[in-house]
C-alpha cells in the first residue's frame, strides 16, 4: 500500500490537475485507488464547491465509505445537495450506526429528509439504534473502533492503525471483520507486535471472541468485563456485525451506578442517578417516599395483631416491653440473609437453582444463630432485666421470650433468604427484597409466635 | 454475548462424555475454543479427580490462565499433583501479582514447594509483592512492567517491546525511568505508533504521571482508575521508585469487593472475602452474631422504655398496637438516610465539611416525608383501624400517633446523616452506621416521643 500522508499533495495537485482539464474518468481511476478514509481527507483539503462533483464520482460503495468519513458540515453539505435518489442510494449503502451517527450528527430538517428517504429497514435500523434503551450495551458503546480485514498482512494493519490511532479511544485491541461487517476474530497489538510484518491478519487472529450484543443489559455487560478481565468488549447487532466496543472505563462507572442503585433499593429507596449534594430535597423525597407509605400501611397488620393480643398483654403486661428487641433481633437477622443473597445474586454467585441449598444452609445459621441469641437473651433477663431493673419476670416468661427469639430467627432467616431468589425467579428485582420489607413481614410472624406461646405456656 | 451460562450443562454433559470415550485430542480442543474463565468454573464443575488430567490437556499458557480462575483448593489439589517440572512449568506462565495471590492462599507446605520452585527472579518479585500490607497498592501491583529509557529511540522503544511483550501484563502503556528506576514520565503505544522511529522517548514522553504509592489503601487506587479512566497506573515506593503497575481488572475486583463490605457492614454483618456458597455455617455465624449480640443487648433501653410507661399503655392499650409501625417507619427513614450518605462518603461524594448541608437537607427531607406520612397515617387511622377494625381511637390518640410519626422520621433522618460522617470523622467505619444499628437508636427516640406526647395530650 502506498503511503498517502507522503504523497498527500501531489495527489492533492494531481487531482486539481485532473478536476481543470475535466479528466472525469481518470480522476475516478485515480480516487479508486486509494482507502476511504484518503479519499475524504483528499475531499476535505479541496474546495467546498468540488465536493459534490468529485463525489459522484464515486462507485456507490466506495462512496459510502467515503461518505461515513467525512466532517459533519461536510456532510451535510452533500445530503443538501443530493437529489432524492442520490440520498436514497447513499443510505441504502451505510452501515446502519454510520446513519445513527448521522441522524444524531445533523440538523433537524437533514434529519427529516434522510428518514424519509432512508428505506423502511434503514429508518427502522436507524431509530433503533436511536431507541437502544438507556441500560443497554448499544448505549454505552462507542463505534469508534479498529476494524482490521482478514486479508490484511500485519504491515497493512500496522498502517491502519497508524492512520486512525489519534481518532480512537482504543487501539491496543483490534477487531476483524468480513465485508458485511461481521465479527470475525480479535487480534491484539501485542500479537501484532510479535508477528513478522508480512503474516496475515486472518492466520493470527484469535477466532474465539467474547462479545456482547446491542441490548444486554449494560450489568451483564459490566458482569463480563469482571468476569473476564478484558478492557475492551466489542458490541455486535442481532445480525452478529460489529456495531461498536465497550471500554472499561463504561464499565466501572455501570458497576458503580448498579453498586449504588442496589444499596438504595435495599435501603427501601427508589435509585437515583444523580449524586446526593446534586439532589433537589424533593426529588429525595420523591426517591424515599413510596416505600414509606407502602411499609408503613403494612406494619398495619403488625399494630392488628397486638390488638388482638391485648387481654393477653393486659395480664402480663411485662411482655409488651420485649416486642421491640424480638422484632429488632428478628429483622435484624433476616437483613442478613437477604442482604448476603441479594448480592449473591449481583455477583452471579447464587442462582435460583440453589435455593435448596441457601435455604439449608440459612435454617442452620439460624439454628445456631438463635441458639446463641436465646441464650445471650436468658442470661440477660435472669441477672440484668430482673435483678438489676427489678422487671417483674419468672422463668415461664424468660422461656416464652427465648424460644419466641430462637423460632423467629430461623423464620427470619428463612423468609429472608427465599424472598430475594423467589424475586429473581420471577423477574422481579431482588434487592426489593432486603431489610425494611423482611422486616416488617418479621414482625408479624415474631409476634404471632411470640403471642401464642405466651398464651400456651402462661396461660393467659 | 455467546452466553456461557446457557451452554454450561451442554458443555459439562460434553466434556463428560469425551471424557469417558477418552477423546482427549477433541476433548482439548473443545476447551481451547472457552475463555480461561470458563474453562475455571467447568472444571469446578466436575469431579475432583478428573481435574489433573483435564488441566493437563490444556496448552502452556491457557492452562496458567485457567489455574489463576481456579478456587483455591482446586489449585492446590492441582499443584499436590504437579511434578516439580509442572509446577516450575506453571510458575513460569503466572504474572507475579497472581503467583503471590497464589502464595497468600496455599498454607505453608505448598508455599514452601511454590517457592523452592519457582526461579530467583520470581521468588523475588513474589516476597516484594507479599511485604506490603493486606490492603496496599503494593498487594495489588505486579512487578512486570515495561519501563523505557529517556535516551531511547522508539525504534529502540519497539525492539524492548517486542523482546518483553510476551511476560508481559500491560504493553500499551510504558513508563519511563532513570538509571535509579525514578519513574520520569509515561509513553503509550499510541504515542510510539505515531512518532518516527528516531524519535527520542525524552522527548515525546509525557512526563505528567499520575501514580500511586506502594502503601495507598486499595480503595484509593480503585478510585483513582474510576476517576482517571486509566487502565494502568504505576506505583512507586517513598523513594519515588517505579516498583509495578496496578491493572484495572484488579481494581475492578476491589470495587466489587468493596462494595459487597460495605452492603455487608450496612446489613450489620462482620465483612467475609468468600462468595456465599463456599462459606461455612459457623463462618457465616461468626461473621452474623457480634452485631446481632450487641443489637440485641441494646434494645434493652427501648424495652425499659416501655416497661416505664407500663402504666400509661395500661390506660390507653390501644396505643401498643402502634409501636411496631412507629418503630418500623423511624428505622426505614434513619436507614435511608444513613446509606445514602454511606454511599456517598464511599464514592468521594459526602465528606464530613458537607455535614451542615446534608443536615439541613436532610431536615428538609424529614419534615415533607414526614408530613406526607402523617397524613397518610391519619386518614389510615380514621377510616380503617377505626371504622373497618373498630380499634378504640379518638382523634386525640390519632394525633398523638401523627404528632410522633411526624418528630420521630425529622430525627431519624438527622441521626441517620449524622452517625456515618461522624465515624468518618472519628476514624471508624461509616458503614457501620447503618440501618440496623440506626434503627435501634431511633426505636428509643420514637418510644420517648410517642409515650411523652401520649401522657401529655392523653393526661395519663
Amino acid at each position: 500500500m502506498v503511503d498517502f500522508e507522503e504523497h498527500r499533495e501531489e495527489l492533492l495537485e494531481c487531482i486539481r490537475d485532473l478536476l481543470t482539464r475535466k479528466q472525469y474518468a481518470a480522476l475516478r481511476d485515480q480516487l479508486t485507488q486509494l482507502e476511504a478514509a484518503d479519499i475524504a481527507a483528499l475531499l476535505g483539503d479541496l474546495d467546498e464547491d468540488q465536493l459534490p462533483l468529485l463525489f459522484r464520482l464515486l462507485p456507490k460503495e466506495p462512496a459510502a465509505e467515503v461518505f461515513v468519513e467525512l466532517d459533519p458540515d461536510e456532510q451535510e453539505l452533500l445530503i443538501q445537495g443530493f437529489s432524492n435518489t442520490e440520498l436514497k442510494e447513499v443510505l441504502d449503502e451505510l452501515y446502519v450506526d454510520d446513519a445513527a451517527d448521522l441522524v444524531e450528527e445533523m440538523p433537524a430538517n437533514v434529519v427529516k429528509r434522510i428518514l424519509r428517504h432512508a428505506d423502511p429497514e434503514t429508518r427502522k435500523s436507524i431509530n433503533e439504534i436511536l431507541k437502544y434503551p438507556e441500560d443497554s450495551a448499544g448505549s454505552l458503546m462507542t463505534t469508534e473502533l479498529l476494524d482490521l480485514k482478514r486479508t490484511m498482512t500485519v504491515q497493512d494493519a500496522f498502517k491502519r492503525i497508524r492512520r486512525t490511532a489519534s481518532d480512537m479511544e482504543i487501539i491496543s485491541v483490534c477487531y476483524v471483520t468480513d465485508e458485511g461487517r461481521h465479527l470475525l476474530g480479535v487480534v491484539t497489538i501485542r500479537d501484532l507486535l510479535l508477528a513478522e510484518e508480512d503474516d496475515i491478519i486472518g492466520d493470527i487472529m484469535d477466532p474465539n471472541v467474547i462479545f456482547v450484543n446491542t441490548l444486554e443489559d449494560k450489568e451483564e455487560v459490566a458482569q463480563a468485563f469482571s468476569k473476564y478481565d478484558f478492557f475492551v468488549l466489542p458490541v455486535v447487532d442481532a445480525e452478529g456485525r460489529l456495531v461498536g466496543i465497550v471500554t472499561f472505563d463504561d464499565a466501572i462507572d455501570v458497576m458503580e451506578e448498579e453498586a449504588t442503585e442496589d444499596i438504595e433499593k435495599m435501603a427501601a429507596m427508589l435509585p437515583s442517578d444523580k449524586p446526593y449534594l446534586k439532589t433537589g430535597v424533593w426529588e429525595t423525597w420523591k426517591a424515599r417516599i413510596p416505600w414509606l407509605l407502602l411499609l408503613m400501611v403494612s406494619a398495619t397488620f403488625t399494630g392488628q395483631i397486638i390488638a388482638g393480643f391485648e387481654s393477653a398483654l393486659a395480664a402480663v403486661a411485662i411482655l409488651t416491653a420485649y416486642i421491640p428487641m424480638l422484632m429488632d433481633t428478628g429483622g435484624n437477622c433476616g437483613g442478613q440473609a437477604s442482604v448476603t443473597v441479594i448480592r449473591g445474586i449481583s455477583l452471579d454467585e447464587i442462582e435460583f437453582a440453589d435455593l435448596p441449598k441457601v435455604v439449608w444452609k440459612e435454617i442452620r445459621v439460624g439454628v445456631i444463630c438463635g441458639a446463641t441469641l436465646s441464650a445471650a437473651n436468658f442470661l440477660k433477663i435472669m441477672f440484668i432485666d430482673r435483678l438489676v431493673f427489678h422487671n417483674p419476670i419468672t422463668i415461664t416468661i424468660a422461656a416464652v421470650i427465648c424460644i419466641t427469639m430462637l423460632l423467629t430467627v430461623i423464620c427470619a432467616k428463612i423468609i429472608g433468604c427465599i424472598l430475594p431468589l423467589l424475586a429473581k425467579k420471577l423477574g422481579f428485582d431482588p434487592a426489593v427484597m432486603s431489610s425494611p420489607f423482611i422486616t416488617t413481614l418479621v414482625d408479624a410472624v415474631s409476634l404471632l409466635i411470640y403471642f401464642n406461646f405466651a398464651r400456651a405456656l402462661l396461660g393467659i
